[in-house]
Formats: structure tokens, sequence, C-alpha cells
């Protein structure tokens, strides 16, 4: 290989290492791949288990045609089984590359065949084809590469073998970036669905559902974007908030489920949950923590500064309070608990402007309901059923043995 | 370049991209910059704020001289400011290499000198260096690779221009493989504080403290790592085990905490925690959260069958609950109860050891008694404290505007 051509796959090296998101990433290879092959079109497929998942496909003729944004959409993601009858189901289960300069001279001793079907239905011409495996380090195929059509000025032409070599070391590349992205993103979800089940167990004690919690989130997620914040923080949010109640923990049952009023001094020892939240979430350094506990402390704080522990007022009230707040008491109106109905969406809107200003950041509030479309479908959802309210039931009919599997 | 280096390059870069072990990571780097320059040896440091760490050194004439693991155990980490005095802290301010054919004949417009206290106190004779900033995409000094002495047969011969630009262009590779393993490191970190810290508050309940569950978590990893499961496992079940005591946030204050002994009915319910336990967390695909059900669920399972609660035998009982059975009851007869002061260790042992074949595992209790040296040293990393035992004494005078920051 030329020089330049090693050097560049240097950089572009480097800069696939830096993608952390999957489907950044998937886009990237595949520009980088078209361009290192001048290829007008192609897709990634990811392998799982006995089946090819489409990822993502790329075409200039189609950009062109139908604009970038149109082309994805018409373009979503499918399955196929790995089987020798497709090329790239050919080229997964042999783990070698195929180089074909006519799929519709396709040499007969092959036994994987050109499906026409794509072509037909997007009034496209492909003759020219490149599929290369995506290795992992002990050379399973993780992935599979296939460009279409190399181009020289307007005329397709074959893929020549320096194409063919080139994308081979590049994809080594892209197989391990693919692999560091994945990583990545299960280490995420493994994190977030520990914060959902703990933060929603804890939630059991004052009969909290589980969807609640994941309502809260991703309506504060939701408000702090339209608010304005940048997206991590929003994330974070999305992170954070599920544990703003977790200080509950620490109020004994006899206040938490006492049914009815509470007195002056039962009231107390309730709020003091969000205090005992901020201290069982101080001194770290990790961000979605640090994040969690001013939302614990800051939570019940009220923009008039009538709120607790703290009386804090308007802006000095951290946008996490702020947000959580907003969210926690739409949620708590909008759903049904052990004690109370539902209220119709018109009473709960009504309420909640009731309190633009007095209870509520009326930026934030204004920002929310500007976006109840959205909010609904979070809702729908995260729709509690029935069962949810008695979470224990199903210990008394459980099959203790079906959950050692 | 060479085409054949930048083909060399090309396939570390993947090799350095696939290690995740941010220790073995800077190893693979300073051993492989050795090799591209023929250095006897060299040294990492990460930049941390305005410090340079030392993290990782080699050296081809200690390691024949004293062997690698005592080399290694007498470079241990340590940290410098960066200034301009040192050749390390000089290339970290400015961002550019260094490349010094005889330390100690350094020009004399270079702001920076060699220290000789390094050849001094090791009998070594430094003569050529190269230092090379580590930069991140943004161009901000990650680290800085130092090689000493480049090598023609047992001649100290000078770094040369070619080993200038194959170390530059190495060092981006090495830097964003850097910044990957620490991200992966940052996300297990906050995975990793993230359940120990809510599953410590679960346990503020019962007034289980939060070293408890440190303790049990490294009882039950040691414990693994003795019995012969591989590493990932070891590991993965000092992740899991903090979450094995989950379902008693389903037990009632009124038995939970009731002080003196349980009636049949209470212990009933009381026993329904592991059950509990295995209800939140099922139908999870992550493996720490299968793990940690699996040892809810069977954790107070005994080797005799008179556990609960399904009443397993021997190795019918998955090793989760068997491991967390003996570290749990470990634990409790070893440290100090608000309803009971530690036992001895030798009566601990003593009822340890009668249990053995009853209650417990009798080849995994072995492998715990084997190793008691580790197992004194993890009680007193986690020590009770005083205080630790009345959890919420601290929100009576806690400043909670001291809190929010």
């Amino acid at each position: 290989m030329i020089t330049n051509i090693l050097e560049e796959l240097l950089n572009v090296g480097i800069a696939l290492s830096g993608e952390h998101d999957l489907d950044k990433l998937l886009d990237m290879i595949l520009m980088e791949a078209q361009r290192l092959t001048n290829a007008d079109g192609g897709s990634i497929y990811l392998a799982e288990g006995d089946k090819l998942i489409f990822k993502v496909s790329r075409n200039n003729t189609f950009f062109k045609r139908w604009g970038e944004a149109k082309t994805r959409q018409m373009f979503k993601s499918f399955e196929m089984p790995i089987t020798k009858k497709s090329m790239s189901g050919y080229v997964a289960l042999t783990g070698k590359p195929l180089n074909i300069s006519n799929v519709h001279c396709i040499p007969e001793n092959l036994e994987c065949s050109y499906d026409p079907s794509f072509d037909k239905k997007n009034e496209y011409n492909t003759v020219s084809m490149l599929v290369i495996p995506m290795l992992d380090r002990e050379n399973n195929v993780i992935g599979i590469l296939q460009l279409i059509n190399s181009m020289d000025a307007d005329k397709v032409v074959p893929f020549t073998d320096d194409h063919l070599k080139i994308t081979s070391s590049f994809s080594s590349q892209a197989s391990v970036a693919i692999q560091n992205a994945k990583l990545t993103k299960d280490l995420k979800n493994a994190q977030l669905e520990t914060i959902f089940r703990l933060s929603a167990a804890a939630g059991y004690r004052d009969k909290e559902t589980a969807n609640h919690i994941k309502r809260v989130s991703s309506y504060c997620r939701l408000m702090a974007k339209k608010a304005g914040l940048d997206s991590e923080k929003a994330e974070l949010l999305f992170w954070a908030s599920p544990m703003h109640d977790i200080g509950k923990l620490g109020v004994p049952d006899a206040i938490l489920l006492k049914p009815g009023i509470l007195t002056p001094e039962e009231r107390k020892e309730m709020e003091k949950h969000s205090l005992i939240g901020a201290l069982i979430l101080k001194d770290s350094k990790e961000a979605v923590i640090v994040m969690s506990r001013i939302a614990a402390l800051t939570h019940h704080e009220k923009w008039d500064g009538t709120g607790y522990p703290l009386g804090l007022k308007g802006t000095d009230i951290p946008i996490e309070g702020r947000i959580v707040a907003i969210a926690d008491v739409f949620d708590a109106l909008s759903s049904k608990r052990c004690y109370k109905d539902a209220f119709p969406e018109e009473k709960v809107l009504a309420i909640m402007k009731d309190s633009r200003g007095k209870h509520f950041d009326p930026d934030l509030l204004d920002a929310f309901l500007c976006a109840m479309d959205e909010v609904r479908a979070i809702k729908a959802e995260y729709e509690d059923k029935e069962e949810d309210f008695d979470k224990f039931s199903d210990i008394k009919n459980v099959d203790a043995a079906s959950l050692l599997k």
C-alpha cells in the first residue's frame, strides 16, 4: 500500500477510536470506507447471534435524489438470517471478503447471488460490489461492510485489489472501534438499569411504581432540553433524577405509609427525606451522584421561597431541583395513586399553571407545557398497569425456582 | 516514514485500542515505544491538573540486573508538579517534543535541565533522551512518553528524526487508547459507586453499615478467587453481592426493626426478603443484575438443605449464594451490631467451622479460612466507626446549605 494511504488510515483510526456513540461511529466508518474506495454507496450490518442487523446505509445517488434525511428514513433497520444465499451472509459465514466486478454476472461456482429487489424498488443499478468482513481479534465476524459501485468520474468501475487491501486493513480498525463503542454503551446501560432498579425498589415502600420513576426522569430530560441545557447535562439529569426520593429510606413506615393527613411533627419527619437523600449521596466525585444529591436536596424548594429544607427563592434554587419539582408534581397529579385516581389532563394543567411563579419556575413550566405532545408520549409509554400498584402481589403465587434461571 | 513501519503502527494501534485495562495498556504502550526506537528504558507520566503522575517504567538494563518484578517494585507511582525545570514538565507545558542526544550537554537556551539523581541512585547512565507529549484531539497534553538511551548493539546512540516522527504518530494512537481506557474505568467506577451507595442506603433501615456491605463484597470476591472462579466472575460477584439484601425493602419496619425474637409468622415475613430481592432484580439482561438476583434468592440456602426459600442442597445451590452465605455470616459474627458486640476471631472461626458441611459449602469455607490474612486486611480497611451506627445522627446538626455545594 502506498505511504500516504497508510498515513491517512492512521489518522482515520485515531478519529474512529475517539467516537463513542455507536450510530455516529458506524456512519463515520461507512463514510470513510466510501471515500477510500470512491464508492457511490454502502451499508454496514452488525452480527448478532445468527442474524445480521442492518444498521446504516449511505448512497450519494439517493442523497442527491431525495436528500439525506429522507433517504435515511427510507432505510430503516432490519434483520436477516445469516445464510450463504446473500452476499453479506456469505461473507459473514466464510469470513472472507468478496470483490465482484459485476453483480449481474456472478461466477457460477459462487453459492451466493445478488438480490435484485433492492435495485428494482429504488430504481438503482448496482454493478460493482465489495463486501468485507469486520473481524474482532479472535477472528469472529462482528459485522459486514458492503460497498457499492466504485466510481471513476461518472462511470461505475470495479473495485480494485488496492481497494480490497485498504478496506480490509480499515475494517480491522473499524471493528475495534465498534467493539469499544459497544462496551461503552453496555456499561452505560448497565448503570442506568441499576439506578432505575434500585430507585424503584426504594420506591416500593411508599407504593411509588417503577414507571413513576421512569416518567419523572423522562419529563426531567425533556424539560432540560427544552429549557436549553446542553444535551449532556440533560442526559445526566435523566440518570440522576431517579434518586431524588432515595432519602425516604430514612423515613419510618409509620409516617411514610400513614393513611390520611400527617400531624405537624410527622410532616416534619417526612420532610427530612430531602436532607437524608443529600446525606446518602454526599461526598461523591461521580457526576451522576453529585447531581442526584442536588436534586434530592432541593426538589421541594419553591420558586417563591416557601419550600424546604432551605427556603431558597427563584434561581437560587439549583435548576435540578426546579426541574424535578415540576416533573414530580405533574406526575403525581396525572397518575393514579392508591389513595386517588388520576386527574384529567385539563385539571392537572390548571393546577400546574396556578402554581406558575409560586411553586414553579415560570420559564421552566412554560418550556414543559409547550412540550405537551412529548409529555403525553412519555406518559403513554410508561403507563401504570393495575398490577403495578400491588408490587408484592406476585410473591404469593411466584414459583421461586423459576427465579433461579 | 517507510511503509512497513506504518503498517506496523496500524497493527499496534488496533492492539492498543483493544486493551481496556489502563495499567496493562500503559505497559503495552511503553513496550511498543521502546521497540519502535530501540530504547533501553522509558517511562509514562499522566497529566492530572497541574501535576504529572508517574505511572509506569520499563528498563532493560534494570530488568537484567534485578529482574522485572523487583524493578517494578522499586519504581512506585509518584507525583511531580508541572514546571519547566524538568524535561517532562517542559514538554507538558510547551506541548512540543524534545530530542536530546546527550543529557549531560543540554543546549544552554533550553530552560529545563536533566536531574542526575535518578542515575546516581540507580547506578545508571542516561545519555540520549526522547520526550514526547501525548495529546488529545483538542491538543491538550494528557501525558508524557519519555524514552531513554536508544541502543545500537551495545552502544548508546542518539534518537533519530525518524524515531521522533514514529513516536509522535504512535503517541496519538496511544492517547486515544488511554482516554478510552480511562472512560471505561470512569464508567465502571460510577456504576460501582451507585451500587454501593444505593445498597448501603437500603441497609440503613435495619442499621447495616455501609462498611458491612463493602466488607461482604470484598470477602465474596476473595473467596471466589480462592475457589478458582475466573477473575471476571469474581469481579462480577464483587459488584453483584451488595444487592443481595435489597429485598429487605419489602419487609415492614415492625418486623425488620423489632428488637428481640420474631414470632414464627414474623420470621416467615422476614424470610421473604430473599424472594422479594429476586423479584426486584428479575428479567434483566445485565450480567451484574442477573448475578445479584441469584445471590438475593439463594444466600439463605444451606448446604444440608435446611435453608430457604427453596431448600436446595449442596451444589444445587448456585455458587453465588454459597459464597455470600459464608461472607454474610462471618461479617455478622465478627462485627459489632446495635444489639451485640463483635465476637473475638477465635469464637467466630469456631462457629464457622462448626457449620462446615451443615450451613456452609465445605470447600468454599476452607478456601475462605485459608485466606484469613487477606480477610483481616479487608476487615481492617472497612472497619465500622462509632458514628456509623447512628446513620442519621448527623442530620440533627447538619448545615443543609453545605450540601448544596
